[in-house]
């Protein structure tokens, strides 16, 4: 039996193992939940001791603890690959649009719904699906392989690169593998060659000492909430664009070839219109929706709250109103130098007669990846042959705060290559994972080993 | 024995029936205290039962029920005065803000705090205190009075105009009182003849199907929240003017002798930003605060909720953004048409790949009443022989429903004399009414159905 045929043996097995993952409420953002973010470290360390890995460490940080795990025995002169990868999972809510809890994984239409399932923890246990199958089947892996799957992406990764410094000499590579992005389509194998980056403040208007009657007052006290949506307002200008002086001077510019790149991708507007119940899309004027979402960086509200929200009519003028804002930035914007000037501009537009604060909860940069790397090319012949197709080279809109530090630290290549689809609903009611694609991207990564090994 | 003394021997006992009032949470607005609603109409037909109203009838509508009670039984020739109160109370959110709970009365420096302290329960229980001490010393009273105390003024007064209509000959009256104002500084009695009124619109604004990855999809798909903020943003212009085409057509320009009239008032701009612990004021460019305050229309958010609110960070492109905006209004402004300017207005501007709903949850007509009717000149006198100094005459930036209704339906005078201030916090966390006022107010009440009685 080879490894491929193991896996193929075991997708009964590889499942109930996902369930296993996916019911721990390992949500890094909450505190209530630390308990549970320690299980969910203790489950996976375990998991990992089983299949075969020669060295497991569940290492405590300043925040939640990173499992590390290494097998390096491979043959004299085979590289070795780094993984990267997280354990922990976004909030919840909505939690009534959920069709079945999120923390009691449902397997419908052969994908399995649960928080976390396709960020991160099915794009993980594919991965030490692989290493198994390899460990199973030969008692050795073509590569050495380290990994460090942590518990505190969706927060920033606040305590990973001390973590990195720290263990530095345990983490030599010579390739970094992340499984955590898209495929560009069903069926669609991707490699991903940009990473948004990410400045996420929290902005808090102040005004009277408390809620007041709208009646007594209203005219002649600055409102919070009315001074909070006009700063919101102008953080845009009409054209879509973001209209805070000196956001985009640090932006590097699409290229023509990277246009066409872009342009040339099998993009159906009116499918992902449709799938999110949209008329139409909007954005910045002056590009298309690929580039708007992998290529510019945008301004979202990701929360906001003032005042009486429940049922019915409460005449208040209320004293404070607070937003969510973050940033997805591009190379080569800096998370910190963005998150200053936003503040100073909000602080500058504001009415007088409010108070503004203004918090970075956390930051993130930009990433471009070389796309002809070798791991890049060995990533992609593993998906040619696992697919069908050659593999298609996206930008992704999204963050993932530690590749930046990946590339800084070790300065080898990086290689991000998710199995994950968009209408996977990461950080929303219902993420599912197709299991599909977790088998598939078992077997791609059971290749990739190979082709990494193999080199060129 | 007078009433005025039999009044002051009844202090300490006033005290503990109003006290027994405010402990029940008669919330209009919440379903759920629905219950206590009924029981504080039960509580209240049984007080003015033992008082020796003749007539006591709790009066069931389509929603919280209406406490009607008549003394009929005054000199031939007596004007009969209908007294408007209500019964039911704001929410009392913020709740971590309260020192003591809402619905535990408390005393602290002679200030009784309780939700409902000075809007409206404590004004209502001081006119039954003076019939009390009519019927008390002398079994009779020198007018006839009914008494019409609602419990949905706090949620529009919805079911109190078929109420009005159906016991219309139940209501026959020579003039209104109704003790729902604020004096305008402590030991200044007023009398206010301008109430603004009321358009309280709910808007929703819906995005994409789902909430979304803000990483994935930020930059292409419109985002509610941001187009909420620029559709409130977009409601008043650079000069604090509310920038609705036709908004002010049907407003009452004050003229030069109510601009005296009001720049006249006692107002210590300094006093009232520091209670409020605000550095500066704001509003409508050409306007005093004064003006501001009670004779210009305005809008403010009162409730504005959107996304992720928790603690931290989650990246969230939010489906839906919701705001509750109400517009305090002047005569001759009205509710209706006011409300269906703004939702077209709002409908026009938003972006067209979010879908627009605007509910109008409740409104309320503009009012102004003759400032020297022989009711308001018998309220005056009263006033003056209670307090040792002439009322002032005021506009007040509150709305009471009915009294437009009281208008249109009675065509007769209607006295607006409140022992409020505007420092109580009604609608406010910490909401009080001060027991020096609640004393005073029942011998000025006592005082003036004897000047009404004797006419001029």
């Amino acid at each position: 039996m080879n490894p491929y045929d193991y896996a193929t043996s075991q997708r009964d097995r590889f499942v109930e193992q996902l369930r296993a993952f996916l019911q721990f409420p390992s949500i890094s953002t909450l505190a209530e939940h630390n308990g549970d973010v320690v299980r969910t470290a203790e489950w996976l360390a375990e998991h990992l001791r089983s299949i075969g890995m020669e060295r497991v460490e569940i290492v405590p940080t300043a925040g939640h603890p990173v499992v590390y795990a290494a097998w390096l025995s491979a043959p004299s002169g085979a590289p070795t690959l780094l993984f990267y990868g997280h354990y922990d999972v976004q909030p919840i809510d909505p939690l009534d649009q959920w069709v079945t809890p999120p923390f009691q994984p449902t397997v419908r239409d052969d994908k399995i719904y649960a928080r976390g399932a396709t960020d991160d923890k099915g794009q993980v246990l594919l991965v030490i699906n692989a290493i198994e199958s390899w460990l199973a089947v030969r008692g050795m892996l073509p590569c050495n392989v380290v990994l460090v799957i942590e518990g505190e992406e969706e927060i920033g990764s606040p305590n990973l690169s001390s973590f990195l410094h720290q263990r530095r000499q345990d983490l030599a590579c010579d390739a970094v593998l992340v499984c955590d992005t898209a495929m560009f389509a069903p069926g669609i194998p991707s490699l991903v060659y940009g990473l948004r980056g990410l400045a996420y403040l929290e902005v808090h208007v102040r005004g009277p000492r408390r809620d007041l009657h709208s009646g007594s007052y209203g005219g002649a006290v600055v409102n919070p909430a009315n001074a909070l949506a006009r700063i919101i307002a102008a953080l845009h200008d009409d054209r879509g664009a973001i209209a805070i002086p000196g956001f985009y001077d640090d932006v590097r510019s699409l290229d023509a070839e990277e246009r066409h790149l872009l342009a040339s991708l099998p993009f159906d507007e009116e499918a992902f219109c449709q799938e999110l119940d949209l008329d139409t899309l909007g954005g910045e004027d002056g590009y298309t929706t690929l580039e708007r979402l992998g290529a510019r960086p945008t301004l979202d509200v990701n929360g906001m709250w003032s005042g009486f929200t429940g049922t019915g009519a409460k005449t208040v003028l209320p004293a404070e109103a607070h937003a969510k804002i973050s940033m997805r930035l591009v190379p080569d914007q800096r998370p910190d130098r963005i998150a200053q000037i936003v503040a100073e501009y909000i602080t500058r537009i504001a009415p007088r007669a409010v108070r503004i604060q203004v918090d970075m909860l956390h930051g993130a940069d930009p990433v471009l990846v070389e796309r002809d790397s070798m791991p890049m090319k060995a990533a992609a012949r593993a998906l040619e042959v696992t697919f069908g197709r050659k593999p298609v080279y996206q930008r992704e809109g999204g963050s993932i705060p530690v590749v930046a530090e990946f590339q800084r630290l070790f300065r080898v290549p990086v290689v991000l290559m998710g199995f994950g689809l968009h209408t996977d609903g990461a950080h929303s009611p219902n993420e599912h994972f197709h299991l599909e694609n977790f088998h598939r991207g078992t077997s791609a990564v059971i290749r990739f080993f190979e082709e990494l090994a193999r080199g060129q």
